[in-house]
């Protein structure tokens, strides 16, 4: 993409607005616009990175065995009435009356309708366990909407659902989903901590929020280090196996939340040289709830015996939008962002350090090509501006790789390699930087 | 997929609220189920579909030069204030209060807030010409939704908007997006005819609709059968030379929608023979409106000398959701769906012709493998109903090619293909059922 056909509206200066780095970053960058409290547009840079967070959350979903669909954003209050939230749901329920006065909600999340959905299309113990998921606008209206897209009121969220016959399945669909949401993270590039939490107003009697460090989570968190080195499940992991020698391994260090925090446990487990006392932010939960929403719901199969038995449930989320913010909290420096290199919007920004000189523009031009035929997505800085803007732009949207095309170099017979999060700089024959890249590519790490 | 995994919960009887065949079908063949009036849940099956649709729509928007962004479905009243329409747009529109009292809404279009995007973005004449689209929901407070996806209330659409200097430079927008959907649509495997239409609430004094021939559509039309037969543009056809002799072709014949339809023109240019009155459905429309939004928001460039210049605009939808309905009612027959290759949710399915058999599940597994391994997206019925239950859901679900494995075949060393459109069947040695799966693959032959 050249970035004079492209759409990157970057701004010089720190908006008012903007309490923290991340928030600061994505409106600095031209990631996002505020469109009005809380409601972002995601600009053609953002987006791209929205879009590469949800391709790994499918992949890594579809391999544990979930299977994807999608509900609409506004639903019947009706059907909130069912499960008794309608009411329950306060004031962050965006509440809607259509022409005909109809009632209906834009759903927060969606335990009901799913419920709904396979309360109608499932019959037999035969077609248990399934597990659902989508990724989908949701709306929750918020007090206070602030930090971006952190904590704003229209944003994007994987919800997905178990459906089991009994406690001990809905457990292992637990286990399925915490160990895919391990594998996600990590392939995301961020080190996302299991920890127990409450369960709120999902309700249930079990569940660990996913939390990703950084001092300005809203989250306090106490927990002990052994749990940052602990090794991730690798892509083979057996999902029709047994997964609670790996769940047992990440839960057994303590790790909570301030709501849950046990001073006690906490002193005595852990030795003080590993206590982690700081604050995070909550980038996915899992819950197990039983049967608190079937059993209103009559949610049921029949059984062999021809009984009806309730579906045990449960419900996993990960906040899709708001990883867009976290993982910049968690990778930025004073320059910008530093994207890891599976969520990056561009895999490479090629800067051309002379503009209007026919070689280094005729170089450039070589190189992209090169680049895109080895499947590397390439943003290349082709504009008449002065060259300190370019790497100052460069370092502020935080492409992994950028490749600089200078005169001098190419007299050399080189041009340079820089890699953003660790400013190493190489000076290579555009052969090797075009071999270099096209090994780094994501696609082939993530594999 | 093997089908006793996935979730697809199809329906025995005909749906009674469902009037035409796409309705019934997809309600039958578990694609959708209604949440509210007009609004839909996509189940794993229809959501596929939607998604290939989705994938071929960005490929080609991409291709001619269009920039993806995200817009959210929620919009602030006083955005629309500033063009007029919000007091103006009706019923249609929903509107929304939050916590705070403040008016929102949920955008049924946007030009307004892309107007303001680019507004707030683009500064110079050098930024320009830009085009910018967008897959997102919508809501349409339809007075009375029917007919399932096609005229639902919350809908799936393409939009896209493009900003020019002048009117010719606009006009060359439009007729890239006139090439791009030609192409978009004869790529979805529907033909659809571009025909002079109103320009309706959008505004403007140049329009076409993109309309597919049906007996149950909702615009009547009348055109001359010429354009029938008319070449769709090739994909390296070069969105940076003059489209004006593509268009030219493709809008000579008469083609026009019955609001300006034009009797005597039609009996005048067109020989009775050729001559066709008949029924379509609204898949695509573009629009070119001039400064009618950049006007009253003041969206404007610099200009070499320093004058400001107020943007030329276009619009450009395409109904993604409704085209799943659009497709089926082209391409379906008294058993079920047949969809069109390349955006069909599976490629193939196999039926395990007696279940319970070992040889025939062994064989059955070692063809999914292969199959998988080719990038074909397989179906594998693999559950113990009956066979001919089996056969009657394939057609009804509509797959392009069903492999079927039964006991008698393999004693003879074959599997059988079926041909669902043509309904044509194959004897063939299981190997050769591979390798001919595998060159059909929908994404070797739309390059």
């Amino acid at each position: 993409m050249r970035l004079s056909r492209y759409f990157l509206p970057t701004l010089k200066d720190n908006p008012a607005e903007a309490q923290i780095a991340s928030h600061r970053l994505m409106l600095r960058a031209g990631l996002v616009r505020q469109e009005a409290a809380g409601i972002y547009a995601w600009l053609p840079l953002g987006l791209r990175v929205l879009q590469r967070i949800e391709r790994i959350v499918r992949e890594e979903l579809d391999r544990a065995g979930a299977i994807e669909l999608l509900m609409p954003t506004l639903q019947l209050a009706d059907l909130w009435r069912e499960s008794g939230r309608y009411d329950a749901y306060g004031p962050e329920m965006l509440r809607i009356r259509d022409r005909h006065e109809r009632e209906l909600l834009y759903g927060p999340t969606n335990e009901e309708m799913v419920t709904a959905i396979v309360r109608a299309g499932v019959n037999s113990w035969r077609e248990l366990p399934r597990n659902l998921y989508q990724i989908q606008w949701k709306f929750r209206d918020e007090q206070r909407p602030r930090f971006g897209v952190m904590r704003g009121r229209e944003f994007l969220m994987k919800d997905g659902y178990s459906f089991d016959l009994d406690e001990a399945g809905a457990r292992r669909s637990y286990q399925r989903m915490f160990v895919a949401y391990l594998r996600t993270f990590a392939r995301l590039g961020v080190k996302a901590i299991p920890m127990r939490a409450e369960t709120g107003p999902i309700g249930g009697d079990l569940s660990h929020e996913f939390i990703v460090l950084a001092d300005t989570g809203e989250s306090e968190v106490y927990c002990d280090r052994a749990v940052l080195d602990l090794a991730v499940p690798a892509a083979d992991v057996d999902y029709g196996g047994d997964l609670e020698p790996v769940v047992r391994a990440w839960t057994s260090p303590y790790a909570a939340t301030s709501d849950v925090h046990d001073p006690a446990r906490y002193e005595a487990e852990v030795p003080e040289p590993r206590r982690l006392h700081t604050r995070g932010i909550e980038v996915g939960q899992v819950f197990y709830f039983g049967t608190k929403y079937s059993q209103p719901m009559r949610a049921q199969v029949a059984m062999p015996d021809g009984s009806a038995r309730l579906l045990h449930g449960g419900s996993y989320g990960i906040g899709v939008s708001r990883l867009v913010g976290a993982i910049i909290e968690a990778c930025h420096d004073d320059a910008g962002i530093a994207w890891p290199e599976p969520v990056a919007p561009f895999d490479v920004g090629v800067v051309d350090a002379k503009a209007g000189d026919a070689q280094t523009a005729a170089v450039c031009a070589q190189l992209v090509a090169r680049l895109e035929a080895h499947g590397v997505d390439v943003l290349w800085d082709d504009t008449d501006a002065r060259v300190g803007a370019k790497f100052a732009n460069m370092d502020l949207i935080g492409l992994p790789w950028q490749l600089i095309v200078g005169p001098r170099g190419l007299a050399a017979g080189t041009v340079e390699l820089k890699h953003r999060a660790s400013g190493e700089r190489f000076e290579l024959a555009p052969d090797h930087a075009v071999a270099r890249l096209a090994d780094a590519r994501p696609g082939r790490m993530t594999a």
